[in-house]
């Protein structure tokens, strides 16, 4: 930028003047104007629909078909803002949204996200930013204390973590690193062809994608079948002889995916019994817990990791259950040097004396890119802003509250709980009455779902797990108090009550 | 989170009392603290030292092993980062940052950032955040105008682009899709290791890495010479003769690389050329444009990217040299189809009619991950702030500042630009002299190296190509001003002077 001499410029752009993007002063304006804008979004938020009830197409009937040539005010792009995307929103942070996971954020991950951006360092070796390396080892450190993992997991012991983009990715760098493992032991890459990953029907649809871009052949998926009798978790001995069977055909099982806290149900496959398993077959094994590892925090579910210390690598997002704001996935490893064998890469305007002689962690060895941002910021902010103890709260919080709901499905004999609820989800239905068939229930479940999403006064979506058509509500937005929770089902009741009547 | 009843909390927190971690008030009144430390250190900017001179472990040493139990105040958090995190900092904002590619910034970019942050939609279907699909897949088609693209590229065409993390994740969604399409016609998974890849020595090694995530196998991917006669760009003929062998050895070529702007020298391979041969091989031909990209947008440049409309897929970083914070690659594709095929999922719980019914895009099957952060903001915010004129000229200035430089560097006979200058990159060194050798010069172009960065005051690294070892200087910091470059210019001079009085 800066004080180019008007002579020198292309005549095009003389009208233009001199062009400042990073003007402190102007920053710092605009920047509050911005700050001011978001507590108000935070604070009227309850008055936007949480499911925006745009249609297909919305935006582009009323954008211009180019980007502008001549610079736009500030005033008039917050205008826009308003008027064009909001209406667009479906409003994560609601305090009625009950889809998916929903999104548990704070101030104090909103300030590291700010001060990481601003920093804009691009840590790919240790040397491009000293700080944001050594903080991103220390905080994954601090958060495998906080969950108990052994030592192997962490720095201070024989092990490590990483902070990468989302659970995909550190799928796939585990898978590959597992797959570079076995192939160098088997003699070559040809031996391909024969490696098995196993996950289950319920582990989430991106494992079987992440195999497939790491060259897993598609007929060497194993999606192992669950049941209601095992709460819809791996069982180990359907896994073993499937497993028995591969071997049996000259296959290599290769990669186990245990997931604790499915997204359909929050399912928990038994880590330990699998990780013996896994061991015993000297497969990789992989924990899956992106949102229910948060959990794992608070001593009354950190059981749920039991035999963690068996296992090869633990993923667990941050931004899905401890209040951090997209993106974020923590990846601990047991062993680096795998990770490092097949995703380094040693570019010679990369090298440095620091890499060579010092045997820091240059973390782009550790990911797919060679880019990345300084993350561990907002987990910094996160954990000293509010302290194990608060954080252990948040969690009670949530699950105390899905408790709450849970206890008005129970007490309706309307409704009925599918699935037995084992952290802030809980899976329910209209369940079937005398005269009713399954097709009958089934259709009664989407009317509802349709008529309590249209409204734009909640959000909740459906899974289908054992045949069974099922709603879902899960707390854990920020914002949502009890009265929220209570407001829900009073909503729910109230269109089950119209639909019945309907029905009858 | 929110109104718990005391009595169902577990004993240990009750002394943290009602957690509320995203109070609006709170929040704004901390975030505008937040803004204005972010303005204060880019006041200061200067101030630092831009490569951070601590030692390996500096932070460990100063921090405690474990997260804190109980809350600690933002004051004494922002000490901390005065303290332990920005003598840390390798500054990558400074206006004396010359090293690899420098970060573009902006107000608007940042705006954008926090926006998309608040919002924290996580936008895997159109249904799950309309405003963020369609006003991503505007500004892609914006962006595909101020680069002149062809339709097939646009979704108000027949193509369409997408907002990835890096241009890695842009490589493997790319091979990938290429790679399936090729087993598909081939019959099978077992073909994979026939399928060949080919870039050049110059090519990113993330290329290599890519192609290796992807399961194409080490032996076949090429990496082609590349000599000083072509610039250090692919040889069309030399290309093609591999290409020629591989056939002839029974393997399938499937993809090809081109880059436009090197890393190491910002070579621009023959797009046009290379796409005919990709053409008649049948190969997928991908352009790495992620820095000199941006450039096209200026019509002097653009025809750096003739022939573009014969490739498959094209990929640019905004956050290398469009104002934009980390991180952000655009990737258009010609058949969005080939893409979802290789990429698509679909688990029951994000099943939804409009994704059934309306053919709306649905990200999560145009990349890795299923989550997914609203980026279209902060390009929609950079585009209208700033509009096509500003970022031209934005792109001049930086141009001109190097031609600045390099001119510098040529009226010193001591001195040689080694390559030729194309974009804002100057390579140069001190040059051979009479009674030196070609190990000496490189001993004094390291050292030099050495004296410049140690000395904090600016930031470059060295590279080789062609055998030889040469100094990078590349200008593009937001806030570099031209009396940066003549400082920059200055001292590394003065250090050249020490250095060759020491050394005669």
């Amino acid at each position: 930028m800066g004080s180019i001499d008007a002579n020198n410029v292309d005549l095009s752009t003389s009208s233009v003047g001199q062009f400042k993007p990073l003007e402190p002063e102007e920053f710092r304006k605009q920047a509050h104007t911005m700050v001011d804008f978001i507590a108000d979004y935070y604070k009227n938020i309850e008055n936007y629909p949480v499911l925006s009830q745009v249609e297909p197409g919305y935006l582009r009937d009323r954008l211009p078909e180019t980007a502008p040539y001549l610079p736009e005010s500030l005033e008039k792009i917050v205008q826009d803002i308003h008027k064009d995307i909001i209406p667009g929103m479906t409003n994560w942070l609601s305090p009625n949204f009950f889809a998916f996971f929903p999104a548990t954020v704070s101030s104090a991950g909103f300030l590291g996200e700010m001060l990481g951006t601003a920093f804009n360092s691009v840590g790919f070796t240790w040397v491009s930013s000293p700080a944001a390396t050594e903080l991103e080892m220390i905080v994954m450190d601090w958060i495998a204390h906080m969950l108990k993992l052994p030592k192997s997991f962490m720095f201070s012991g024989t092990g490590g973590g990483v902070l990468q983009t989302t659970t995909s990715e550190s799928l796939l760098c585990s898978i590959v690193a597992a797959r570079e493992r076995a192939l160098e032991s088997l003699g070559g890459s040809d031996n391909i062809s024969k490696l098995v990953a196993y996950g289950s029907d319920q582990t989430h649809t991106m494992f079987a994608k992440t195999c497939k871009l790491g060259g897993i052949f598609p007929g060497n998926i194993r999606l192992i079948p669950t049941t209601a009798e095992t709460n819809f978790s791996i069982s180990p001995s359907v896994l073993r002889g499937i497993v028995e069977a591969d071997l049996a055909a000259g296959l290599v099982p290769l990669f186990l995916c245990a997931t604790v806290g499915t997204t359909s149900t929050t399912a928990i496959d038994p880590v330990n019994e699998l990780a013996e398993i896994a061991n015993e077959y000297k497969m990789w094994i992989h924990v899956d817990a992106a949102y229910a590892g948060s959990a794992c925090i608070c001593p009354e579910f950190r059981h749920h990791l039991n035999g963690v210390e068996r296992v090869d690598s633990l993923s667990l997002s941050p931004h899905k259950w401890l209040l951090c704001y997209l993106d974020c996935c923590c990846l601990w490893v047991k062993k680096p040097n795998l990770l490092k064998r097949a995703l380094s890469t040693n570019p010679e305007y990369l090298r440095n004396q620091r890499s060579e002689f010092d045997k820091v962690v240059d973390y782009k060895d550790w990911q797919v890119g060679t880019g990345r941002k300084f993350r561990a910021l907002k987990l910094w902010l996160i954990l000293r802003s509010y302290g194990v103890a608060n954080l252990q709260s948040h969690i009670r919080s949530d699950v105390q509250m899905a408790k709450m709901f849970e206890e008005f499905v129970k007490s309706d004999p309307r409704f009925e709980v599918v699935v037995p609820r084992a952290f802030s989800l809980v899976c329910f239905r209209l369940k079937p009455f005398p005269g009713s068939n399954a097709a009958h229930i089934e259709i009664l479940n989407k009317k509802l779902l349709e008529m309590v999403n249209s409204s734009g006064r909640i959000y909740i979506i459906h899974t289908v797990v054992g045949g069974i058509y099922m709603l879902r509500l899960a707390v854990g937005g920020t914002l949502t108090e009890e009265r929220h929770v209570c407001a829900a089902w009073e909503l729910i009741k109230e269109f089950a009550d119209a639909l019945l009547k309907e029905a009858s």
